[in-house]
């Protein structure tokens, strides 16, 4: 097992024997998808740095911020745009397009696949806009691409087609050339928002990130949006970004709120991005976490999804609800059923050692016959 | 003059010589109106403390400080929008308004004096929004109540008033009984966002702050949004809220991100409201600063607006562009002009030891004949 010494300011430290002592009493959070490990040192560091210069706008790290994100892409500072966390830029794509089917009186729907991530449905409900729900494909819960963009082209107006990729509960992947095809061949009345959140999570060699599509001028009516609180461990901190053509990030800038990136977020960013090591142990870190469910999933015979993210879909083969409240009595506080899918859970990878601990309350329970 | 031994983090510490040293050297930024003090030292060790759980989701320190906040005025929960900066609350409330009037099929306008904060203007704007300009009254630079109500009256449609208050760039109230009657007999479709940025600097014991009017139940269209970037050093951070009725916050909220107050700025927020010592301070020596820019001023023969902020208006009897570059060619930072105001510059009020130099370099300049 990877110990965690030098960068995991959250995670236990010590002895074996110490380190189950208190993760056994710990409170165990694996339903939100945050990195466990706690924010690099180097992140918090920058922030302690910072604390006497918080009393000025935040301006000129933002700018850095920027400029550094820029960089690591490959793209230029115009085609992106900060959010106050990824949900804003959501948003502020969602207002976009929805003030300009108004503009040109024309009607806007939101198609998405179910279950994902929330924010979307969630943002357009509160504007009244209609809201398309394609439900996963039901044998390895891949998204139904064919569905989606049938449900586009009978649509006379604007659709907005949001995608996390990896999606969020299943971990899975959509097939890039698929995907690829989808976008380069849609008409200009669809839009695309590729929600790489898990992104930097993935193993699997095929994909490729809808940046590279924007790069490639594939399509102006492609968003990514990225965020720091995923792998980077900034949940709390709220910095997340837009990438798209640059007259799309100048539309979608319209909808955004001004400074929105604090100065705190700003300087822990930069110092994350810069941190290789922090970020390479997070990824083994990670898989070993994945490895550790995997293998106990295995040994009960319950059947999951391969996870390219920060948790994995796993089958439980009683009632989602009591067993998520048994693991709250636990101390165990898990994902819960993503409808329509029923009899699976999501878990969050926590560190390895919570992991174990995550197995051996799993491996009561089924000796229970709770699972 | 006030020492500021306990609790500025950026001030110059030390003997005087040595402060005036430093401050001799120091690039002086007297243009955003931040508070140089820099952030309570408690506020600065709430973030350090919760360092290690910024990785997580900022939730439960988001709904302490609304529920602070809600303490501290006497409101439920429930009438508290928590903003990414007040500048976030200024842009939901155009939205909210904006949607509305579509919704309606009515016309929308904003209504603003002119010169004021230009955030609202800004934000409509972008969204193709019609802004009405009304000059501030040229006698004492007042708010033409009259000429903005008229405006409002004659149009057919949704109009929402912008009022700074106290204003900025002028630093100076709206008469409290004028305001209260205007908005008591306004019509439905009249709304009023009264950005109290600098209420926390107000000297004069009539003034009433808006929050009152909620709490009296006067109107449902009053909006009071509120910041933690003057008085409570913390501008980098993003921390604002807007405060009306209920129903009004509900229909707002569909316009605002979700999770918009970063762990840093929500745990800073908490701490620096109950760091009442900090901000006794903060208002002393923004008092002392005053007074220094005013005896300099008197001194000088310029004209000036009596400051209910931190900041001060006052005549420049050159060329304010060509005053503001030599001002910038001494290392110091001043406000702009604000047009359509001639022959007056806005200059933010610094720590005493700075506001000593800047008076000393106005003192200069007049020898040179430069103001």
């Amino acid at each position: 097992m990877i110990k965690n010494t030098k960068f995991c300011s959250n995670a236990s430290l010590g002895t074996m024997d110490q380190t189950n002592n208190q993760i056994a009493s710990e409170v165990l959070r694996l339903n939100y998808n945050e990195n466990a490990l706690g924010m690099p040192l180097s992140a918090q560091q920058a922030i302690t740095d910072h604390l006497q210069s918080a009393f000025r706008y935040p301006d000129e790290y933002r700018v850095r911020l920027i400029a550094k994100l820029a960089a690591l892409h490959g793209l230029t500072v115009d085609q992106i745009s900060m959010g106050n966390g990824s949900s804003e830029n959501i948003q502020s794509v969602i207002q976009m397009l929805n003030t300009r089917a108004l503009d040109q009186g024309v009607a806007f729907q939101v198609i998405i696949p179910i279950p994902t991530f929330h924010f979307a449905e969630l943002y357009a409900d509160l504007l009244d806009i209609d809201v398309v729900k394609i439900p996963l494909i039901e044998e390895d819960f891949s998204i139904d691409i064919e569905a989606m963009q049938q449900a586009a082209e009978s649509f006379d107006g604007i659709s907005l087609m949001y995608l996390v990729n990896p999606n969020n509960p299943t971990s899975t992947l959509i097939n890039t050339a698929d995907l690829k095809q989808w976008i380069g061949n849609a008409p200009e009345t669809h839009y695309f928002l590729l929600d790489e959140a898990y992104a930097d999570y993935v193993r699997d060699p095929s994909f490729v990130s809808g940046i590279e599509f924007i790069k490639q001028k594939l399509s102006k009516n492609v968003i990514v949006t990225r965020t720091f609180s995923k792998l980077y461990a900034m949940a709390g901190l709220r910095v997340g970004y837009a990438i798209s053509d640059a007259s799309t990030i100048k539309d979608i800038e319209s909808f955004t709120s001004q400074d929105n990136t604090n100065i705190a977020g700003a300087v822990a960013a930069v110092a994350a991005l810069e941190d290789t090591e922090f970020r390479d142990f997070a990824l083994k870190s990670n898989n070993e976490s994945r490895l550790i469910v995997e293998q106990a999933l295995d040994e009960l015979g319950l059947r999951y999804l391969d996870s390219q993210a920060c948790f994995i879909l796993h089958e439980i083969s009683t009632e989602v609800p009591l067993y998520e409240q048994r693991m709250a009595e636990h101390n165990i506080f898990v994902g819960r059923e993503f409808l329509p899918i029923r009899g699976y859970n999501r878990v969050s990878l926590g560190t390895p050692e919570q992991m174990q601990r995550f197995v051996e309350v799993l491996k009561q329970f089924r000796s229970k016959n709770w699972i």
